[in-house]
């Protein structure tokens, strides 16, 4: 079994005085960041847990809830970060399923653990911060690689979420993955907006740790706070999913980013055409990334270099990972839509007391992530849809991401979502739902012309049956598009 | 077992048209370049070479050995690159040794192959190259981490040389902890002028696959070429040893370097402080490391940040090492000598059909390396000698490289090497032997003056018994001193 040495604290011992994480509400420097984790790791340690526990945390993106993340592994204890946004009894049946012998809350949620009494409790601001003499600890803690590092959850195609285990080297080999990729710079600095309990939040922080740079941290998205981060903090690279970096750009208007940003790692679903030609024409550079819980974040990226030349492409998998399209029990051909299949060092060892789920997802090595796509000849990755939205239309194939983008293409359209309703005909049909663009009005006359121009670019089997203007989408926390509750909004 | 994809097959489907070698004979893309190394794999299939059988190379740095070092892993062969300055009896003990089925070697060196009859051989060029309408092959080749790579020979304290079995993961933890120490950019460009068959030049040529850059490969050194290379190829990072760098000031003179070369990575022995100096005084950034065969070649650097700041001193341990410092059995204290020791997953798993010497080095996963060291309160790593060379004289301690040091402050030595002879009373006495500067004259009263130099800044004991003139001193192929036979000079 391959140990490394604690990042953060080798880190620590390394530029003890570069900062590590900048807030709103104050700077830490390597040093104090990890004598910070040091001493919840104690503080951890004295409430009782020990290694193999699972101490779950219910907390708003903020420097006491990163001082945790580094913290819990130095106990050997596994972290489960749970989605602020749940229900009550979403959040006791998580707890309940990882077993968590610990809950750690910010005082946002002190309320809402208050509720979950079957699990014994603390207030991160209760762990406190260590005091102000405190030494560095010598550089001597390892990390096993195949040890459990956190257990996350995610929405499976139906049912009750699942604890997706990921290991210490699940997150190493995904950070190498990615500097391999996008390089490292002396001047880096990650933006994290998104939230820590998604595990394209929780990677920003562990990549911190891992390349020695800082993490601008923020409480929750704004695109004016983002854009002074970029502006006035020197950020390098911000990973946003579709809406953040096109609200950015709404609030932007014309004026250009700085030189220094070198990277808008898109992720979270399909990146528009529309919103990759902005971003060609102001000189934004962006790279769209496919990636899952399973694989601690990102599989395939694409670079800002080709984002052009491959629109609609996730680009072509990271060296810690092997990418197959396999449609019908057998390798596709290029350009020939299947199941997109993840195998490497990333990869989950599987969900937390769920062998069979396990088994029906990881086979041979490879995990079945569910997602359709196919790889162009050059290899380059186009994920066309989750399997689980896919509407079948008379006997025909209609993958909502496709009528989606034709619909932000549209001048009058902000946010699009399409999902499938019964029919009695075709057996499933798929149907629009619309936020419009600022000024525009919801008019019939507007759905009619938005409909046209659908009918224009797709065949018609494609064409939604009827559009709806809605003032919002269904979004995840981490701001994904939740196509199977758009039909909670007919 | 963790596996990967084939490094220069994924780079080459990522950046096809990026050069990947630059030498002065051609330039390969890694398009290029990957299908040379298909076609030699191919070759080498052809003539037999199975999987886990050894592969010898004899061969100057040139584009067919980079390409036949990218082949063997694609059959499974373990490459066992040999030291050229080898005398014959020398290469045929380490074909025995390793087992090698198959002698790869250049046109240069094939008088020297033919003599060595007992192992079937074949001249690089005789593999010849892909025809040009080859095309790729799909990325579909993986690399286990666990597998053995290659088989490099060290000398050892004492008797013949050691193979030293390094895997596939070996080479790639120490990639990872380079990258994650000396960050990695878009326009980086790494020369070559060490021998690719010791492990410093060998890892360039594997770094250059897994971080996807191009490496600009030298047939030997020569100074102005190097210079050339940073001036007018674009070269980011050169690896080198000290007297290389040297040469390189004098040549350069006064003209600074350009403003894209951002390190010299400086290995193979200690870093002199005049030489530090110089290279501060013109601006030229250092980064003194530490490595070794064993560990498949860096185990600390320093930051070229802290070259002047921490002087004498090889960094801290990259992420991918644990460094421990033992003295009498225990953990030296700071300041403390005592011998370096190793873990992590560089560490080779041991020496080819060696269990005896592997159990030696290699105890409780420690490294023991027969270096004698020490840390500073900070954790920064400074190696005072080999053990091999300590001098013992009237129970005292002389450690060769820190009298070399004094010897090369004086301005009108060049070069310098200390080594132990017989002393009918102190048991042993250190003599001196010095490569006068360009202009000195080597005489009785210059010897005098030096040594004169050497008392006012040693101890007694540490000062040379005598001090001879010499034209070069003895070094490997990789430029290292070799104390161990500076006696043949008396």
């Amino acid at each position: 079994m391959t140990h490394l040495p604690d990042w953060l604290t080798r880190r620590a011992a390394l530029h003890p005085h570069r900062p590590a994480l900048i807030t709103p509400v104050g700077t830490w420097t390597f040093n104090g960041l990890n004598l910070w984790a040091e001493h919840i790791a104690t503080r951890l340690s004295a409430l009782g847990v020990r290694r193999g526990d699972r101490v779950a945390v219910l907390a708003r993106n903020g420097p006491a809830c990163v001082a945790a993340i580094h913290a819990a592994p130095r106990c050997g204890a596994v972290l489960a970060p749970l989605n602020i946004r749940l229900a009550p009894a979403e959040l006791a049946w998580q707890l309940a399923d990882c077993g968590a012998s610990l809950l750690l809350h910010d005082t946002e949620h002190a309320d809402v653990a208050a509720a979950l009494r079957s699990v014994p409790q603390v207030a991160l601001e209760a762990l406190g911060s260590p005091p102000p003499d405190a030494s560095a600890p010598i550089a001597d803690r390892v990390l096993a690689l195949d040890a459990p590092h956190s257990i996350i959850y995610t929405s499976g195609t139906t049912g009750r979420p699942r604890g997706a285990v990921l290991t210490v080297g699940n997150h190493w080999w995904s950070a190498m993955g990615s500097v391999l990729n996008l390089g490292l710079r002396d001047d880096d600095r990650w933006l994290a907006v998104l939230p820590l309990f998604h595990v394209g939040g929780l990677a920003i922080v562990l990549r911190g740790a891992i390349y020695g740079i800082p993490v601008v941290l923020h409480e929750r998205f704004d695109p004016a706070a983002a854009l002074a981060a970029i502006d006035h903090q020197g950020v390098t690279i911000a990973s946003l999913v579709a809406v953040m970096l096109q609200r950015m750009l709404e609030v932007r208007g014309a004026q250009p980013f700085p030189a220094h940003f070198r990277c808008a790692l898109l992720g979270g679903g399909p990146a528009p055409r529309s919103l990759l030609d902005a971003c060609a024409a102001r000189g934004v550079p962006v790279a769209p990334t496919y990636g899952l819980t399973e694989t601690a974040s990102q599989v395939a990226t694409l670079a800002p270099a080709d984002a052009l030349r491959k629109p609609g492409s996730v680009g072509q998998p990271l060296l810690s990972a092997e990418v197959r399209i396999i449609n019908a029990g057998r390798d596709a051909a290029p350009g020939e839509v299947g199941e997109i299949c993840v195998r490497g060092p990333t990869v989950t060892p599987g969900y937390h007391g769920r062998p069979d789920a396990t088994a029906a997802a990881i086979r041979d090595g490879w995990l079945h992530t569910g997602d359709l796509g196919y790889c162009d000849p050059e290899g380059f990755l186009y994920v066309v849809d989750r399997r689980s939205d896919l509407i079948i239309s008379g006997g025909e194939n209609v993958y909502p991401a496709e009528v989606e983008a034709v619909l932000l293409a549209h001048p009058a359209v902000a946010e699009a979502g399409v999902t499938g309703v019964p029919d009695p005909i075709w057996g499933q049909a798929p149907v629009a739902f619309v936020v419009p663009a600022a000024g525009e009005s919801p008019t019939e006359t507007l759905a009619a012309e938005v409909l046209a121009f659908c009918r224009e670019r797709l065949a018609a089997y494609k064409c939604p049956r009827s559009l709806r203007f809605v003032a919002s989408l269904p979004r995840t926390a981490a701001g994904k598009l939740q196509r199977s509750r758009l039909r909670e909004l007919l």
